[in-house]
């Protein structure tokens, strides 16, 4: 079935302890597009770039069958970039510049072939953007995903508040489950989300995994343990691309398929952290991701059987 | 099989975001030897407790088919006290307020009885005193599981490194993992450990659930998402507890039984954690854990087939 993924592509210069690197293709669409080609070879992207952009990364794009008919490259223009420093612990990270470029006046406009796609993926944007971008769609898509983040909470409540209420699934981090309804204990903060609008939430918690809630459902899925996570950017793009990708390529929207899913995102965000940037997300083997699966299963299978 | 548990017998005054308490009881025995006692009828408790030690406590571990023959009781001291205070996040917490009084000069004798234990558990204690213990044992028992902390890495070192040799599960947290070892990745962190003479080692991460690691194998088990957790004083104890008792009812030390004992464990901590001090650990139905076994199934089983 067909994806359709919006949000950034870009350029990052990276540090964490183990190096730095200078500006490298980055960006939330980046990432997801790449970990959802591995599963539907029918994703679409929708982006602003300026033309300092590779060649190569459009390449890259085209060698994982992305379909690049919404990738406005604006000439004359500079592409969005971004620096960061990531603390020793990995988990936290300060900004050290943000060049909003390009993003400042993207406005996405589907190409028609677009309008039709099965399956949504928002990426983090300007909560008005991302429901521009389901207002020009011509049918409803079988699911919408949507990542936010704190960010809006501050300055777009309203709109933030409009645009989660269409969505089916919603993606954010602990954190912000907390900002986004004043609770500090997960399960009350799921609660409330899901009076929000989205019939479905992931709650990603980094190195601690990710929870999944749907009515009084939840599913749990933890984060491998790596000996060395090299570069967490992207990590969460990752996982949401895997995540929708292996339900536009299965089809089927039930939480045991959402469960599957998980597993899937997780696999490709431990892909993305082994290296920096999307060079580990470039040219995985089917045969990477069955054993990086296998691993998940290892990890947390165990045979319990409660007599009826 | 037997299970024989040494550590603290205490009182502890509680203060958290949901109330406080006056003194109850405590200690990382108590709340060990009671979660223990829902899996092996043979629990034997090795402490020391002043005589303001209050008699329905002592009654309820005889309730529980606690062997109590090694619970020193002295006349005209006092009992063990700690006091603190959780934070919001109720993973951190503060120190109000410690005295020792009958721990200071402990010097834990076994009964004959206890001496062919086939389990053993070293609550969290000076190291020199969980080796002695070793040394009056008649019998290497068939596992022992040590639980250890921070403290003993700053003040009793050689000791600590000593007593951790001769042991075969290790149980630190998160922080204390990093503390002995130096290593920020809790991959390498364990891998160094392994070294250290435990066969096995968990590693508990609190609301983020345990990881036990054992050559090249690793297991996770989550934490159970609650609603509240109310008081998470006990919580490590009572997943050792669950985890050393498990292992004694059914008498094996394979990986897989381990894992169980892992999920056995997470469901005591997660009972422990609903009210203050022990009151939920005493009286629970075999009922109520069973279905707390098939809450922690749902959580994290899945159905992944990967084809050969």
């Amino acid at each position: 079935m067909s994806l359709l993924v919006v949000g950034t592509v870009a350029f990052d210069a990276i540090e964490t302890p183990f190096g730095k690197t200078d500006k490298i293709v980055g960006g939330a669409a980046t990432y997801a597009c790449l970990a959802a080609s591995y599963f539907t070879s029918e994703s679409k992207l929708v982006s602003v770039v300026g033309d300092d952009f590779p060649q190569e990364a459009i390449q890259n794009f085209k060698d994982h069958k992305i379909d690049i008919a919404g990738l406005q490259i604006k000439q004359g223009e500079k592409s969005f970039f971004w620096s960061g420093r990531y603390n020793n612990d990995m988990n936290s990270r300060d900004t050290l510049d943000t060049q909003l470029n390009v993003l400042a006046t993207f406005d996405p406009v589907l190409p028609e072939s677009y309008k039709n796609s099965d399956y949504l993926m928002l990426g983090n944007l300007v909560p008005a953007i991302q429901s521009k971008v389901m207002d020009q769609m011509a049918k409803r898509p079988k699911l919408i995903v949507m990542d936010t983040m704190n960010f809006w909470m501050e300055t777009a409540w309203d709109d933030l508040m409009e645009t989660i209420k269409r969505v089916d699934v919603l993606t954010i981090n602990d954190e912000e489950a907390r900002q986004l309804t004043g609770e500090y204990s997960l399960v009350k903060a799921a609660k409330k989300i899901l009076t929000m609008g989205p019939k479905f939430l992931v709650i990603k918690k980094g190195e601690n995994g990710a929870l999944l809630f749907h009515k009084n459902q939840v599913f749990f899925a933890p984060a491998l343990p790596l000996e060395e996570v090299f570069d967490p950017t992207g990590a969460g793009d990752s996982f949401a691309g895997g995540f929708i990708g292996y339900i536009a390529q299965t089809d089927d929207i039930s939480f045991n398929n959402m469960k599957r899913a998980i597993i899937y995102g997780s696999a490709m965000a431990s892909f993305a952290v082994e290296r920096f940037g999307t060079e580990r997300l470039l040219g995985l083997k089917k045969e990477e991701i069955e054993s990086r699966i296998q691993d998940f299963i290892d990890l947390v299978q165990f045979d319990i059987t409660i007599e009826e």
